[in-house]
């Protein structure tokens, strides 16, 4: 019943994550009741984005800028890079405000299931870069699962022989994890890591 | 750290109803990494939709057409209208295909409280519409609270002297409905309009 640009809309907002169509619904709603609150800033900022949208030719971070915000950013520590499977892990780090130096984007994890051979990966260029020179600690922060473990070991053979300090996230218990919700691997992890009390 | 585009993108999704900041910046990601297939579709949608969007000025429907698209319908009974407080209220019933006639939006519900007045409402379109002929049933939709039903009757009075006929939607036990979780107002209404078992 609804118009045909109104329902177009509300399939466009409903394939957000975290939007289904009755939260699509909600949302057109709240948008066409409030033109100038709501509908006009909300296509002005996708319009604006949309014009400037640019993957950083250093790093693999999505930004409004080439290069983005966090390699042009001269505060930031250009000795050290956290290497990451997606840019959603570089966004989940860099908000977390706890590293302080810059980033690269593999795109991906290795993966035989899916295909995933080191060539798919921005691998060499992340290699390019450490040759560049300049680089100290190359911190590997790929997922605690299989394929990103796999990752890392390969990366981290394929820096060897660069003189850089490569380390990787530690695993563990998660802070505020109750032991018996925690599956096993994270357990035999947590206990093989294990360090004497301070 | 991010750039100022996408703070500002991310803070008007933010602000959509079912979006809090964490799945406005989810939804974010998904867009700028989704060019093609996420975030152009969706300037286009908004794009549409804010060049035609128009407040029809029969029944007070937002669409993107004036008259709306339920005013213009032909294969629609002209002679019911369904008379509700918001936009919101008319989707709902729009969508659920349970109501053939059309609508009048009145644009909010008498409120000593808020002082919204008779004046500040559609009412006197309604009576417009009604004195312009042509209509049977004049169906209330108010919302079932103190204010909607004040609403309700103050209406029914104002048509009163027109020969059409008044119906508002029945109060009761919602379907599926367990006594036991009930408040009383509704327990209250249900026994009151109790019927005969047919
Ligand atoms: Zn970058
Ligand atoms: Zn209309």
């Amino acid at each position: 019943m609804a118009s045909p640009e109104i329902d177009t809309l509300t399939q466009a907002l409903s394939r957000l994550p975290g939007l289904g169509p009755r939260s699509a619904r909600r949302a057109v709603l709240h948008l066409v009741k409030r033109r100038e609150t709501a509908l006009d800033p909300l296509l002005r900022a996708l319009e604006a984005v949309a014009e400037k949208l640019a993957t950083c030719s250093i790093c693999g971070n999505v930004d409004t800028t080439d290069p983005c915000g966090i390699c042009s950013d001269t505060r930031r520590d250009s000795r050290s890079i956290c290497v990451v499977e997606e840019v959603a892990d570089l966004w989940a780090l860099d908000r977390s405000r706890l590293f302080p130096g810059r980033f690269h984007v593999l795109g991906g994890r290795l993966s035989a299931l899916d295909g995933v051979r080191p060539e798919d990966l921005t691998i060499d260029a992340l290699l390019r870069r450490i040759e560049a020179g300049g680089i100290d600690e190359i911190v590997l922060a790929m997922n605690a699962t299989l394929e990103g473990q796999t990752t890392s070991h390969y990366i981290a053979e394929r820096i060897e022989a660069f003189p850089v300090r490569v380390t990787q996230l530690a695993h563990g218990l998660p802070v505020g994890g109750e032991l018996d919700y925690l599956d096993e691997g994270t357990l035999a992890q947590a206990l093989r890591a294990r360090r004497p009390v301070a």
